[in-house]
């Protein structure tokens, strides 16, 4: 009745620690390769978690299952039952001596794509025919290890208390002035997609959820079409209680060192197929303020940076640079940004009100978190709303939660693509997304 | 320079095995409730984790500090340092004897809703004041609750390897005929909000993932607006390669065992404030068939149900009574079900194609869940979607994951929410989403 009889083991759990040489164990997966040499056919099959070599002898088997096996398309899925022979010079230490292959699904050909690695396809190509994109170990590897830093970064939250949360994605607001949304038609009134929980996220402050936290997609209008943005991300946000700048600061540069160490210990395999050698950055991370930010760029570039411009691509790389000579790090923080160039919720200094308890996250070639202490008295909120040229009638929602006892509190947000692509060296942000979305691409 | 100093423990950690009787503790809250007896004046300050008396005795403390407690306004955030009596007569058995308070921001008045239970507001007024209500203990309790049984779904998905994916939410096609779509403008073309990770899911199961989970937000654009409907929901999605429902559905009500078995283990003080007694489900699930349900129904119900008809809710209302009447328990499966109203991907028996390999994992009063072996052979599928009125051209990327090697499959889908509301017994969906969107609702 039940399917489950396909399978009794993933390739890589044929091991001498955990089956008897000669045992009979039933594989399945795809037909990665047949290599018919006359009186010997090798079938390869693979599946998640690695390849089994199926070795058929014809003189010692039965000359039907060794046409059918010699017969068998590349990428049909199959189902093999056999003994395991452990055998030091075979691919995956054994060999899988066949009784039954059960052909489950013919593949068409000729593919639409490479599956062996012998030839490289175009990220479009890979994209557009992503099903088979995905049997390739190299793509199955990054996802491994987006799926282990997710969980790795919930163990950590959870550990500490916080609830993770789940806001509207459909919004009647922007939540910042920039950045362009996607509008929607909700039923007769118009709408948008939410482009960040943050004034969600701050509201919860305002109910008292004290720590939370949400990992969700997020939409950007963005026209611009490179390989490090998205129009569809996954956005990590934090939100904390009774915390400055400084405290969510800590608690995000200890994040990512208990991610990288989740990641070296649970996904070796992976990152072998990679070829990464993952090291865990040094805490607490080097911290730069904005005004040495643009000396050291200043110092380094011709085009000059000025007080109030917000940090150009060259000016990341420069600044990258230099911590990377200076530190041997990768990671670094730059606080104390103008208040003018971050969102009006951040919190200005009292004694210096034109710079900002604001912190950028930087990696070596990119920002991959923004965050600040925030505003938490509803007077000065109004006023920051009007300065940046925003109707504080759109936030009348939002800020009616300030004016019934809203603690101080900071958090921030970082992008998961972004996150993973620096972990991986990555070369772009669409190889950590299954489906990505972006200027161009609205499918598969 | 931390806000960290502000708190130092959560009113529930003060507790004889952890702070000793007179050490000094730093809580910060909100104001709950003020009673100023005359010479001696209690605050009661409220956290996250539960409320703690702090106690001001005229002749013994500063005049100062006296006067300002006895003003301070309700629903204020504030901090408040002094030393521990434990006191078993006092609410949380002990009171804090304060040497300083710091109001770290006073709250406007009258409030918008009353935040001590003393009246209870309409599901609406709570819900335009959200941030109000999110204060009472029994909201937040039903958040923690939904917390931890997230937090206990993926750890049971990951305990049998499964990896969480994350796809896109806007998208060029509908996933089935019937559900009514949001349309979204996506720079110059048409594109619409997922109404369900289906397609994607089951092309992973293509690219080899073998085992995936998804837990996101859904969009459905249906008319209903109903105590147990909304247009923004989080929907948990699970596909399973070489199995069959009936391996999915021995998947789905162990899951709904653990879950239950954890939120009893980890929920304890939120369950009694709800006064919740939560037993959990005894497994296997009783399963009916779709005909055998006709007839409990056409036994009980003047108006009969024909075969192809969908079950309505007084059918619901009426099968659900008749398994809690016969078993005691809640939960059970309707299977095989007419292919014909299942939607097209569900895979019919080979030897009665009448019936498909689908099932609905139901609660008393409805359904949770839905799931089916799917189809797997590319032909059968195109027929099925035509026979259901619908374009094979506009499932062309779907399709096409199908011809090179698709493996058996099935899989399920479960609201998050309606399996928080039948856990608590929840009078209306909305009290288990932060910010519900439904016909009406588009704010906060």
């Amino acid at each position: 009745m039940s399917l489950a009889n396909l399978r009794t083991h993933y390739t890589a759990d044929v091991r001498p620690d955990k089956v008897e040489n000669g045992q009979k164990v039933t594989l399945a997966g795809w037909v990665h390769e047949v290599r018919d040499l006359g009186g010997i056919c090798f079938v390869v099959l693979r599946d998640r978690e690695g390849k089994a070599q199926v070795t058929l002898v014809k003189k010692k088997i039965d000359k039907d299952l060794f046409d059918a096996a010699r017969r068998l398309v590349r990428e049909s899925v199959i189902s093999v039952t056999g003994s395991v022979k452990f055998e030091e010079k075979a691919p995956n230490g054994y060999e899988l001596l066949p009784d039954e292959i059960n052909v489950l699904n013919v593949s068409g050909s000729p593919l639409p794509m490479d599956t062996t690695g012998k030839v490289e396809a175009e990220l479009d190509t890979r994209l557009d025919s992503r099903f088979i994109d995905l049997r390739r170990a190299e793509t199955t590897a990054v996802f491994k290890i987006r799926h282990e830093s997710l969980r790795a970064i919930r163990e950590y939250f959870v550990k500490y208390n916080f609830i993770e949360t789940a806001t509207p994605k459909v919004v009647a607001t922007a939540t910042e002035g920039g950045t362009a949304l996607f509008p929607i038609t909700y039923f007769d009134r118009e709408a948008f997609l939410n482009q960040s929980p943050q004034l969600f996220k701050q509201i919860l402050m305002s109910g008292g959820f004290d720590r939370v936290f949400e990992i969700g997609p997020i939409f950007r209008a963005e026209e611009h079409d490179t390989r490090r943005h998205l129009n569809e991300a996954t956005s990590i946000d934090v939100e904390v209680s009774f915390a400055d700048h400084f405290d969510v600061m800590e608690l995000l540069e200890n994040l990512v060192a208990y991610v990288y160490t989740r990641v070296i210990e649970n996904c070796k395999s992976s990152l072998e197929v990679l070829g990464v050698d993952l090291k865990v950055p040094k805490t607490p991370f080097l911290k730069l303020t904005y005004d040495e930010v643009i000396e050291i760029i200043n110092s380094r570039c011709e085009e000059k940076m000025h007080w109030g411009d917000d940090l150009g691509t060259l000016g990341e790389h420069t600044v990258g640079d230099h911590v990377y000579e200076t530190t041997g790090e990768s990671h670094y923080f730059i606080i104390d940004w103008p208040t003018e160039i971050k969102p009006f919720y951040a919190m200005p200094y009292e004694d210096r009100p034109e710079f900002s308890k604001s912190f950028d996250m930087m990696h070596r070639t990119m920002e991959l978190s923004s965050g600040a202490q925030r505003i938490h008295i509803p007077s000065l909120l109004k006023n920051r709303i009007e300065s940046q040229g925003l109707n504080p009638d759109g936030f009348e929602f939002y800020l009616k939660a300030f004016e019934f006892g809203m603690p101080p509190h900071a958090g921030w947000g970082m992008g998961c693509e972004r996150f993973v692509m620096t972990m991986l060296g990555t070369e772009n942000i669409r190889d950590t997304v299954l489906f990505p979305r972006d200027r161009r691409r609205l499918s598969p």
